[in-house]
Protein backbone atom coordinates (compact mmCIF):
# COMPACT_ATOMS: atom_id res chain seq x y z
CA UNK A 1 0.00 0.00 0.00
CA UNK A 2 1.13 3.75 -1.02
CA UNK A 3 1.10 6.03 2.02
CA UNK A 4 -2.80 7.45 1.23
CA UNK A 5 -3.89 4.34 1.48
CA UNK A 6 -2.56 3.15 4.58
CA UNK A 7 -3.57 6.63 6.37
CA UNK A 8 -6.67 6.59 4.67
CA UNK A 9 -6.89 3.24 6.61
CA UNK A 10 -5.47 4.60 9.39
CA UNK A 11 -8.56 7.07 9.84
CA UNK A 12 -10.61 4.44 8.94
CA UNK A 13 -9.28 2.40 11.88
CA UNK A 14 -9.74 5.34 14.34
CA UNK A 15 -13.06 6.22 13.18
CA UNK A 16 -13.96 2.92 14.35
CA UNK A 17 -12.39 2.47 17.23
CA UNK A 18 -9.66 0.10 16.62
CA UNK A 19 -6.68 2.20 17.92
CA UNK A 20 -4.01 -0.14 18.29
CA UNK A 21 -4.17 -0.99 14.39
CA UNK A 22 -4.84 3.25 13.69
CA UNK A 23 -1.52 3.74 15.77
CA UNK A 24 0.36 1.59 13.67
CA UNK A 25 -0.94 2.82 10.24
CA UNK A 26 0.09 6.28 11.17
CA UNK A 27 3.20 4.97 12.17
CA UNK A 28 3.91 3.27 9.00
CA UNK A 29 2.15 6.02 7.09
CA UNK A 30 4.27 8.52 8.35
CA UNK A 31 7.32 6.99 7.92
CA UNK A 32 6.83 6.64 3.76
CA UNK A 33 5.44 10.16 3.71
CA UNK A 34 8.58 11.82 5.55
CA UNK A 35 11.18 9.70 3.20
CA UNK A 36 8.93 11.46 0.30
CA UNK A 37 8.83 14.78 2.13
CA UNK A 38 12.70 14.77 2.05
CA UNK A 39 13.13 14.36 -1.54
CA UNK A 40 10.65 17.33 -2.83
CA UNK A 41 12.74 20.36 -4.00
CA UNK A 42 9.68 22.20 -3.83
CA UNK A 43 9.87 23.77 -0.55
CA UNK A 44 6.17 24.72 -0.89
CA UNK A 45 4.69 21.01 -1.49
CA UNK A 46 7.61 20.09 1.21
CA UNK A 47 5.78 22.73 3.91
CA UNK A 48 2.61 21.24 3.07
CA UNK A 49 3.55 17.33 3.68
CA UNK A 50 5.66 18.56 6.62
CA UNK A 51 1.97 19.88 7.83
CA UNK A 52 0.24 16.69 6.80
CA UNK A 53 2.67 14.55 8.54
CA UNK A 54 2.32 16.79 12.12
CA UNK A 55 -1.02 16.04 12.15
CA UNK A 56 -0.34 11.89 11.80
CA UNK A 57 1.87 12.38 14.15
CA UNK A 58 0.20 14.69 16.27
CA UNK A 59 -2.68 11.37 16.26
CA UNK A 60 -0.57 8.66 16.76
CA UNK A 61 1.25 10.05 19.78
CA UNK A 62 -2.62 11.32 21.02
CA UNK A 63 -3.49 7.29 21.04
CA UNK A 64 -0.36 6.29 22.22
CA UNK A 65 -0.59 8.38 25.72
CA UNK A 66 -4.37 7.21 25.49
CA UNK A 67 -3.77 3.51 25.25
CA UNK A 68 -0.41 3.72 27.12
CA UNK A 69 -3.01 5.43 30.09
CA UNK A 70 -5.15 2.75 30.34
CA UNK A 71 -2.47 -0.33 30.01
CA UNK A 72 -1.54 1.05 33.42
CA UNK A 73 -4.75 2.18 35.24
CA UNK A 74 -7.27 0.15 36.72
CA UNK A 75 -9.01 -1.73 39.11
CA UNK A 76 -8.47 -5.46 40.37
CA UNK A 77 -11.19 -7.58 39.26
CA UNK A 78 -9.20 -10.81 40.22
CA UNK A 79 -6.29 -12.24 41.66
CA UNK A 80 -5.56 -15.61 42.07
CA UNK A 81 -2.37 -17.86 42.50
CA UNK A 82 -1.72 -20.69 40.63
CA UNK A 83 -0.71 -23.48 42.51
CA UNK A 84 2.03 -25.66 41.78
CA UNK A 85 0.75 -28.67 40.63
CA UNK A 86 -2.89 -27.52 40.26
CA UNK A 87 -5.16 -28.02 37.60
CA UNK A 88 -8.32 -26.35 35.65
CA UNK A 89 -6.13 -23.43 34.94
CA UNK A 90 -6.74 -23.22 30.87
CA UNK A 91 -7.14 -19.81 29.73
CA UNK A 92 -10.62 -20.02 29.60
CA UNK A 93 -11.02 -21.07 33.18
CA UNK A 94 -8.91 -18.10 34.48
CA UNK A 95 -9.70 -15.25 32.06
CA UNK A 96 -12.44 -16.38 29.42
CA UNK A 97 -15.02 -14.54 30.81
CA UNK A 98 -13.22 -11.36 30.22
CA UNK A 99 -13.83 -11.90 26.15
CA UNK A 100 -16.67 -11.11 24.55
CA UNK A 101 -17.94 -10.03 21.01
CA UNK A 102 -16.78 -6.08 22.02
CA UNK A 103 -13.15 -6.64 21.39
CA UNK A 104 -11.99 -5.41 18.51
CA UNK A 105 -8.22 -5.34 19.48
CA UNK A 106 -6.13 -7.85 21.33
CA UNK A 107 -2.32 -6.30 22.43
CA UNK A 108 -0.13 -9.19 24.03
CA UNK A 109 3.09 -8.54 25.58
CA UNK A 110 5.11 -12.36 25.11
CA UNK A 111 8.69 -11.80 24.88
CA UNK A 112 9.38 -15.99 25.27
CA UNK A 113 8.31 -17.53 21.90
CA UNK A 114 11.40 -19.86 21.13
CA UNK A 115 10.27 -23.06 22.04
CA UNK A 116 7.99 -25.64 20.18
CA UNK A 117 5.62 -25.48 23.44
CA UNK A 118 5.80 -21.44 23.41
CA UNK A 119 4.15 -21.63 20.26
CA UNK A 120 1.43 -24.02 21.17
CA UNK A 121 0.77 -21.70 24.05
CA UNK A 122 0.45 -19.03 21.83
CA UNK A 123 -1.86 -20.56 19.50
CA UNK A 124 -4.21 -21.86 22.18
CA UNK A 125 -4.44 -18.42 23.07
CA UNK A 126 -5.48 -17.01 19.53
CA UNK A 127 -7.99 -20.01 18.91
CA UNK A 128 -9.82 -18.91 22.11
CA UNK A 129 -10.05 -15.34 21.48
CA UNK A 130 -10.87 -15.93 17.80
CA UNK A 131 -13.25 -18.14 18.89
CA UNK A 132 -14.88 -16.03 21.55
CA UNK A 133 -14.24 -12.00 20.04
CA UNK A 134 -16.28 -12.48 16.55
CA UNK A 135 -15.86 -9.08 16.20
CA UNK A 136 -11.70 -9.11 16.63
CA UNK A 137 -9.93 -7.13 14.04
CA UNK A 138 -6.42 -6.85 15.14
CA UNK A 139 -3.92 -8.29 17.41
CA UNK A 140 -1.11 -6.99 18.08
CA UNK A 141 2.16 -9.29 19.49
CA UNK A 142 5.14 -7.73 20.94
CA UNK A 143 8.03 -10.53 21.32
CA UNK A 144 11.74 -11.01 21.53
CA UNK A 145 13.60 -12.33 18.74
CA UNK A 146 15.70 -15.27 19.45
CA UNK A 147 19.16 -15.22 17.78
CA UNK A 148 19.24 -19.34 17.78
CA UNK A 149 15.68 -19.31 16.62
CA UNK A 150 15.15 -16.02 14.66
CA UNK A 151 14.10 -17.58 11.35
CA UNK A 152 12.26 -20.57 12.80
CA UNK A 153 10.02 -17.66 15.21
CA UNK A 154 9.44 -16.23 12.06
CA UNK A 155 8.13 -19.17 9.48
CA UNK A 156 5.98 -19.72 12.41
CA UNK A 157 4.49 -16.08 13.46
CA UNK A 158 4.30 -15.18 9.32
CA UNK A 159 2.07 -18.58 9.65
CA UNK A 160 -0.05 -17.58 11.90
CA UNK A 161 -0.32 -14.47 10.66
CA UNK A 162 -1.81 -15.51 6.99
CA UNK A 163 -3.57 -17.72 8.86
CA UNK A 164 -5.53 -15.08 10.85
CA UNK A 165 -5.31 -12.45 7.81
CA UNK A 166 -8.05 -15.08 6.26
CA UNK A 167 -10.17 -15.07 8.84
CA UNK A 168 -10.11 -10.78 8.39
CA UNK A 169 -7.93 -10.48 11.60
CA UNK A 170 -4.59 -8.40 10.82
CA UNK A 171 -1.63 -9.78 12.92
CA UNK A 172 0.77 -7.47 13.49
CA UNK A 173 4.50 -8.85 15.14
CA UNK A 174 5.99 -5.85 16.86
CA UNK A 175 9.98 -7.07 18.12
CA UNK A 176 11.05 -5.13 21.68
CA UNK A 177 14.34 -6.81 22.59
CA UNK A 178 14.13 -4.55 26.24
CA UNK A 179 10.28 -6.71 26.66
CA UNK A 180 10.49 -8.88 29.85
CA UNK A 181 7.05 -7.98 31.73
CA UNK A 182 3.94 -9.99 30.08
CA UNK A 183 0.38 -8.75 29.66
CA UNK A 184 -2.71 -9.38 27.68
CA UNK A 185 -4.73 -6.04 26.99
CA UNK A 186 -8.48 -6.39 25.81
CA UNK A 187 -10.20 -3.61 24.18
CA UNK A 188 -13.18 -3.84 26.04
CA UNK A 189 -10.79 -2.71 28.99
CA UNK A 190 -9.38 -5.72 30.27
CA UNK A 191 -5.78 -6.15 31.28
CA UNK A 192 -4.49 -9.56 32.04
CA UNK A 193 -1.48 -10.11 33.33
CA UNK A 194 -0.03 -13.07 34.72
CA UNK A 195 3.68 -13.38 35.98
CA UNK A 196 4.87 -16.35 33.55
CA UNK A 197 2.49 -14.87 30.81
CA UNK A 198 1.38 -17.89 28.55
CA UNK A 199 3.59 -20.56 29.90
CA UNK A 200 2.84 -21.95 33.04
CA UNK A 201 2.13 -25.63 32.29
CA UNK A 202 3.90 -28.37 32.80
CA UNK A 203 4.84 -30.92 30.08
CA UNK A 204 2.04 -33.50 30.37
CA UNK A 205 3.43 -36.95 31.07
CA UNK A 206 2.85 -39.47 29.85
CA UNK A 207 2.63 -37.31 26.90
CA UNK A 208 -1.30 -39.47 25.77
CA UNK A 209 -2.87 -38.54 28.98
CA UNK A 210 -5.77 -36.46 30.16
CA UNK A 211 -4.02 -32.59 29.74
CA UNK A 212 -2.81 -33.68 26.24
CA UNK A 213 -5.29 -31.14 24.49
CA UNK A 214 -7.68 -29.41 27.45
CA UNK A 215 -5.23 -27.25 29.27
CA UNK A 216 -7.71 -27.49 32.58
CA UNK A 217 -6.34 -31.37 33.27
CA UNK A 218 -2.79 -30.27 32.74
CA UNK A 219 -0.49 -30.09 36.12
CA UNK A 220 1.06 -26.16 36.84
CA UNK A 221 4.27 -24.25 37.62
CA UNK A 222 3.30 -21.28 40.12
CA UNK A 223 2.33 -17.99 39.24
CA UNK A 224 0.14 -15.15 40.23
CA UNK A 225 -2.58 -13.82 38.03
CA UNK A 226 -4.49 -10.58 38.42
CA UNK A 227 -6.89 -9.35 35.82
CA UNK A 228 -7.77 -5.40 36.01
CA UNK A 229 -10.32 -3.53 34.12
CA UNK A 230 -9.94 -0.13 32.91
CA UNK A 231 -12.34 2.31 30.26
CA UNK A 232 -12.96 0.58 26.94
CA UNK A 233 -9.58 2.15 24.79
CA UNK A 234 -12.33 4.12 22.82
CA UNK A 235 -13.91 5.44 25.76
CA UNK B 1 -8.45 -59.50 43.42
CA UNK B 2 -10.03 -62.83 43.48
CA UNK B 3 -13.05 -64.71 42.09
CA UNK B 4 -14.83 -63.54 45.40
CA UNK B 5 -13.81 -60.09 45.51
CA UNK B 6 -14.30 -59.70 41.62
CA UNK B 7 -17.64 -60.83 41.93
CA UNK B 8 -18.71 -59.09 44.23
CA UNK B 9 -17.66 -56.16 43.26
CA UNK B 10 -19.77 -57.41 40.17
CA UNK B 11 -23.04 -57.29 42.22
CA UNK B 12 -22.02 -54.05 43.26
CA UNK B 13 -21.69 -52.66 39.84
CA UNK B 14 -24.63 -54.57 38.78
CA UNK B 15 -26.72 -52.82 41.61
CA UNK B 16 -25.29 -49.05 41.26
CA UNK B 17 -26.67 -49.41 37.20
CA UNK B 18 -22.86 -49.82 35.92
CA UNK B 19 -24.01 -53.23 33.36
CA UNK B 20 -21.11 -52.98 31.31
CA UNK B 21 -18.52 -52.89 34.37
CA UNK B 22 -20.26 -55.65 35.76
CA UNK B 23 -20.66 -57.77 32.67
CA UNK B 24 -16.66 -57.81 32.48
CA UNK B 25 -16.42 -58.58 36.09
CA UNK B 26 -19.07 -61.08 35.67
CA UNK B 27 -16.79 -63.00 33.01
CA UNK B 28 -13.40 -62.69 35.21
CA UNK B 29 -14.65 -64.26 38.16
CA UNK B 30 -16.75 -66.85 36.16
CA UNK B 31 -13.01 -67.34 34.33
CA UNK B 32 -11.51 -67.99 38.00
CA UNK B 33 -13.86 -69.98 39.43
CA UNK B 34 -13.86 -72.41 36.44
CA UNK B 35 -10.35 -72.86 37.22
CA UNK B 36 -10.91 -73.39 40.74
CA UNK B 37 -13.61 -75.74 39.89
CA UNK B 38 -12.49 -78.22 37.20
CA UNK B 39 -9.48 -78.23 39.55
CA UNK B 40 -11.86 -79.58 43.11
CA UNK B 41 -12.36 -83.71 43.15
CA UNK B 42 -14.76 -83.24 45.96
CA UNK B 43 -18.00 -83.54 43.38
CA UNK B 44 -20.39 -82.15 46.00
CA UNK B 45 -17.89 -79.14 46.70
CA UNK B 46 -17.88 -78.99 42.68
CA UNK B 47 -21.31 -79.29 42.07
CA UNK B 48 -22.16 -75.87 44.54
CA UNK B 49 -19.59 -74.06 42.65
CA UNK B 50 -21.07 -74.62 39.32
CA UNK B 51 -24.47 -73.66 40.58
CA UNK B 52 -22.90 -70.79 41.06
CA UNK B 53 -20.96 -70.16 38.15
CA UNK B 54 -24.31 -70.98 36.39
CA UNK B 55 -25.59 -67.83 38.10
CA UNK B 56 -23.13 -65.16 37.33
CA UNK B 57 -23.35 -66.66 33.55
CA UNK B 58 -26.81 -66.07 33.33
CA UNK B 59 -26.67 -62.81 34.87
CA UNK B 60 -23.79 -61.63 32.45
CA UNK B 61 -25.63 -63.08 29.25
CA UNK B 62 -28.39 -61.18 30.97
CA UNK B 63 -26.80 -58.22 31.03
CA UNK B 64 -25.30 -58.66 27.47
CA UNK B 65 -28.54 -58.82 25.64
CA UNK B 66 -30.02 -56.02 27.13
CA UNK B 67 -26.99 -53.92 26.33
CA UNK B 68 -27.34 -55.54 22.96
CA UNK B 69 -30.76 -54.98 22.36
CA UNK B 70 -30.14 -51.47 23.11
CA UNK B 71 -27.17 -50.65 21.07
CA UNK B 72 -28.90 -51.74 18.11
CA UNK B 73 -32.60 -50.45 18.81
CA UNK B 74 -32.48 -46.71 18.86
CA UNK B 75 -34.26 -43.57 17.44
CA UNK B 76 -32.37 -40.86 15.27
CA UNK B 77 -32.08 -38.14 17.27
CA UNK B 78 -29.67 -36.26 14.82
CA UNK B 79 -28.12 -37.27 11.46
CA UNK B 80 -25.72 -35.07 9.59
CA UNK B 81 -22.81 -35.35 6.92
CA UNK B 82 -19.54 -33.62 7.77
CA UNK B 83 -18.39 -32.14 4.36
CA UNK B 84 -15.37 -32.36 3.52
CA UNK B 85 -12.51 -29.69 4.50
CA UNK B 86 -15.93 -28.00 6.53
CA UNK B 87 -15.10 -26.89 9.94
CA UNK B 88 -16.68 -26.38 13.36
CA UNK B 89 -16.73 -30.30 14.00
CA UNK B 90 -14.77 -30.66 17.21
CA UNK B 91 -16.58 -33.99 19.44
CA UNK B 92 -17.94 -30.88 21.79
CA UNK B 93 -19.88 -29.27 19.03
CA UNK B 94 -20.88 -32.70 17.36
CA UNK B 95 -22.32 -34.74 20.07
CA UNK B 96 -21.56 -33.05 23.06
CA UNK B 97 -25.10 -32.12 23.85
CA UNK B 98 -25.07 -35.56 24.24
CA UNK B 99 -23.03 -35.75 27.66
CA UNK B 100 -24.13 -35.51 31.13
CA UNK B 101 -24.15 -36.10 34.85
CA UNK B 102 -26.05 -38.92 34.73
CA UNK B 103 -23.53 -41.17 32.48
CA UNK B 104 -21.89 -44.20 34.40
CA UNK B 105 -20.48 -45.71 31.56
CA UNK B 106 -19.12 -45.45 28.04
CA UNK B 107 -18.51 -48.08 25.53
CA UNK B 108 -16.33 -46.69 22.78
CA UNK B 109 -15.69 -49.33 19.61
CA UNK B 110 -12.69 -47.80 17.71
CA UNK B 111 -10.66 -50.72 15.63
CA UNK B 112 -8.09 -47.89 14.47
CA UNK B 113 -5.38 -46.95 17.10
CA UNK B 114 -1.96 -47.49 15.68
CA UNK B 115 -0.54 -44.13 14.67
CA UNK B 116 -0.04 -41.05 17.08
CA UNK B 117 -2.69 -38.74 15.19
CA UNK B 118 -5.88 -41.58 16.33
CA UNK B 119 -4.24 -41.81 19.87
CA UNK B 120 -4.41 -37.82 19.78
CA UNK B 121 -8.16 -38.15 18.98
CA UNK B 122 -8.71 -40.84 21.54
CA UNK B 123 -7.36 -38.79 24.30
CA UNK B 124 -9.29 -35.41 23.43
CA UNK B 125 -12.17 -37.61 23.47
CA UNK B 126 -11.39 -38.76 26.91
CA UNK B 127 -10.71 -35.45 27.80
CA UNK B 128 -14.54 -34.23 26.69
CA UNK B 129 -15.96 -37.28 28.27
CA UNK B 130 -14.48 -36.90 31.69
CA UNK B 131 -14.89 -33.48 31.96
CA UNK B 132 -18.47 -33.72 31.20
CA UNK B 133 -19.63 -36.76 32.62
CA UNK B 134 -19.23 -35.81 36.19
CA UNK B 135 -20.52 -39.58 37.62
CA UNK B 136 -18.47 -41.72 34.71
CA UNK B 137 -16.83 -45.31 36.24
CA UNK B 138 -16.07 -46.84 33.19
CA UNK B 139 -14.64 -46.92 29.72
CA UNK B 140 -14.68 -50.03 27.64
CA UNK B 141 -12.44 -49.65 24.53
CA UNK B 142 -12.75 -52.28 22.01
CA UNK B 143 -9.86 -52.12 19.30
CA UNK B 144 -7.90 -54.30 16.80
CA UNK B 145 -4.11 -54.42 17.85
CA UNK B 146 -1.55 -54.09 15.22
CA UNK B 147 1.42 -56.61 14.53
CA UNK B 148 4.15 -53.45 13.78
CA UNK B 149 2.53 -50.86 16.88
CA UNK B 150 1.17 -53.79 19.51
CA UNK B 151 3.90 -52.72 22.04
CA UNK B 152 3.73 -48.54 21.31
CA UNK B 153 0.00 -49.26 21.42
CA UNK B 154 -0.13 -51.46 24.75
CA UNK B 155 2.12 -48.64 26.60
CA UNK B 156 0.22 -46.14 25.73
CA UNK B 157 -3.70 -47.67 26.71
CA UNK B 158 -1.36 -48.63 29.95
CA UNK B 159 -0.50 -44.98 30.22
CA UNK B 160 -4.26 -44.06 30.00
CA UNK B 161 -5.50 -46.94 32.03
CA UNK B 162 -3.31 -45.47 34.63
CA UNK B 163 -4.66 -42.04 34.19
CA UNK B 164 -7.75 -42.33 34.23
CA UNK B 165 -8.10 -45.22 37.44
CA UNK B 166 -6.16 -41.85 38.97
CA UNK B 167 -9.06 -40.61 38.49
CA UNK B 168 -11.83 -42.95 39.78
CA UNK B 169 -12.96 -44.20 36.08
CA UNK B 170 -11.83 -47.85 35.35
CA UNK B 171 -10.65 -48.06 31.73
CA UNK B 172 -11.35 -51.54 30.37
CA UNK B 173 -9.58 -52.27 27.16
CA UNK B 174 -10.33 -55.47 24.91
CA UNK B 175 -9.58 -56.74 22.04
CA UNK B 176 -11.35 -57.67 18.82
CA UNK B 177 -9.63 -58.24 15.41
CA UNK B 178 -12.76 -58.56 13.83
CA UNK B 179 -14.03 -55.42 14.57
CA UNK B 180 -14.90 -52.57 11.86
CA UNK B 181 -17.50 -50.30 12.80
CA UNK B 182 -17.18 -47.65 15.21
CA UNK B 183 -19.56 -46.71 17.55
CA UNK B 184 -19.91 -44.63 21.31
CA UNK B 185 -22.49 -46.04 23.50
CA UNK B 186 -23.24 -44.02 26.60
CA UNK B 187 -25.28 -45.23 29.30
CA UNK B 188 -27.89 -42.36 29.45
CA UNK B 189 -29.05 -44.05 26.03
CA UNK B 190 -27.38 -42.38 22.90
CA UNK B 191 -25.45 -44.08 20.82
CA UNK B 192 -23.29 -41.68 18.63
CA UNK B 193 -22.11 -43.75 14.95
CA UNK B 194 -19.78 -41.66 12.72
CA UNK B 195 -18.14 -43.57 9.59
CA UNK B 196 -14.85 -42.45 10.65
CA UNK B 197 -14.94 -42.88 14.02
CA UNK B 198 -13.17 -40.78 16.20
CA UNK B 199 -10.63 -39.97 13.12
CA UNK B 200 -12.12 -37.60 10.62
CA UNK B 201 -9.56 -34.63 10.78
CA UNK B 202 -7.22 -33.80 8.08
CA UNK B 203 -3.66 -32.66 9.13
CA UNK B 204 -3.41 -28.76 10.44
CA UNK B 205 -1.48 -27.05 7.86
CA UNK B 206 0.73 -25.09 8.62
CA UNK B 207 0.92 -26.87 12.07
CA UNK B 208 1.14 -23.90 14.13
CA UNK B 209 -2.24 -22.37 12.94
CA UNK B 210 -5.61 -22.15 14.22
CA UNK B 211 -6.84 -25.72 14.93
CA UNK B 212 -3.69 -26.89 16.30
CA UNK B 213 -5.25 -27.58 19.73
CA UNK B 214 -9.10 -26.61 18.81
CA UNK B 215 -10.93 -29.43 16.93
CA UNK B 216 -13.32 -26.70 15.86
CA UNK B 217 -11.04 -24.43 13.44
CA UNK B 218 -9.87 -27.86 12.05
CA UNK B 219 -10.71 -29.14 8.61
CA UNK B 220 -12.34 -32.50 8.27
CA UNK B 221 -12.78 -35.21 6.03
CA UNK B 222 -16.20 -35.88 4.74
CA UNK B 223 -18.16 -38.76 6.54
CA UNK B 224 -21.50 -39.21 8.01
CA UNK B 225 -22.59 -38.63 11.52
CA UNK B 226 -25.83 -40.68 13.16
CA UNK B 227 -26.80 -40.09 17.01
CA UNK B 228 -29.69 -42.50 17.83
CA UNK B 229 -31.38 -42.16 21.50
CA UNK B 230 -32.42 -45.73 23.05
CA UNK B 231 -33.42 -46.54 26.55
CA UNK B 232 -30.96 -45.82 29.32
CA UNK B 233 -28.92 -49.10 29.96
CA UNK B 234 -30.28 -49.01 33.58
CA UNK B 235 -34.08 -48.37 32.18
Amino acid sequence: MNARDILKRAVQCDKAGRILEAQNLYQDGVQILMKIASSHINLKKKTVLYEHIKQYIDRAEEIKKRVDDLVVVGEVVKRLRIENDSTGNSYQSLFGECLDGKIKEVWLDEPYLQHDYQFQNLVIFLELVVKKCRNLKYIRLVNKTYRNAAQYQLNILEGLRADLGSRGINFAIRVDETLHDRRIALSNGYIIKIGRGLHFYKRNIPEYSLGYNDADFRKCLQTDLEIYRTKDFIA
